[in-house]
């Protein structure tokens, strides 16, 4: 195969396919992508060890596969909550919020993602330099309507995303996220996208 | 011993130690820390097993050695460049440039201080919550000036470390840091912080 996943054509093939991927998730997340192996990961599934091999050719491509998971969540969770209509700062201001929500949700997916530039580094510079592709794409039009300001698009780009993910590490990773305002937190962040930091 | 670190009395145990530093640097950067052993620091840098344990009692105390010396280097970097009469403004526009400038010179910092998370998550949570506290002082004090307005300071510190951060990731990692115009970059920042990122 050719693919990253052989994916499964009947409901029995999904649930295995989805027992591994959980397996591997907590284990990735416990004890680290190299410490883990196959066998720990179909063991911890209940699978026989050749039904890994239905789905992956090996651990990387697994692990590759879960990325491309949370990349595709982590934007269907914000695409869901926002829609074309709603203005650039609407957009933001609902993104940012979607994403705390997911990342409170996935506390594993900084510590999976993140240990990409460990494993392969080329994954970690892909993840987000196609985050940022998208990004710009979005921030263009809000650019052409004049709601967006005439920044460079790729530095406003990893602006926005260092503080999506610092802000996530904060008060996601770093705080009990149950104690966090999390509305009020993406408040102060907008009114700072806003105004900037200073007084006029 | 109790600290993390027995110092050297003399000029030359200061260069032994500094042979350690590096090697263990480089290792780490190469290897990452749990496939790095004392005994590859100690051939790499040419000296006897024993003489790693006059400075050390682990490889853990060495790890948290070298991000100490680095959160040193880079509040030293940005603190050489400002000086207490420097506006806000002024200030965080020099400390990003120092920033991706120590960055530029010393790649290796993001993926041993980032392991961290791998290594022991404390370390990691602690190196950004004390950097946060230290910023938080500078911000009140132009708070109260009037030159920073009346965000939350806990946000705002976390935006600023996002937005050095991942602006570092795109333009020393990802980039080859040579083709780089760092000022227009830094400028583009600026801008942001300023005037926030929306037409009025």
């Amino acid at each position: 195969m050719d693919t990253i996943v052989n994916l499964p054509k009947t409901k029995r093939g999904q649930k295995t396919l989805n027992k591994i991927l959980k397996a591997a998730e907590e284990l990735f997340y416990e004890k680290g992508y190299h410490s883990t192996s196959i066998i720990d990961i179909t063991n911890k599934s209940n699978i026989a060890l050749g039904t890994f091999y239905i789905y992956f050719k090996d651990k990387f491509n697994l692990y590759k596969y879960l990325l491309l998971i949370y990349s595709h969540e982590i934007r269907k969770a914000v695409a869901e909550k926002i829609t074309e209509s709603d203005s650039r700062y609407d957009k933001e201001k609902i993104g940012l919020y979607a994403f705390l929500n997911y990342m409170r949700v996935n506390k594993h997916v900084y510590n999976i993602l993140w240990e990409s530039l460990y494993i392969d580094k080329n994954i970690f510079v892909d993840y987000y330099e196609s985050f940022s592709l998208r990004y710009i794409e979005g921030l263009r039009k809000s650019q052409q309507t004049g709601e967006v300001s005439e920044v460079d698009l790729t530095v406003l780009s990893y602006v926005l995303m260092g503080i999506s993910n610092f802000i996530g590490l904060k008060y996601v990773m770093f705080e009990n996220a149950e104690d966090v305002d999390f509305e009020a937190v993406v408040d102060s962040v907008m009114d700072i996208l806003e105004n900037g930091m200073f007084n006029k």
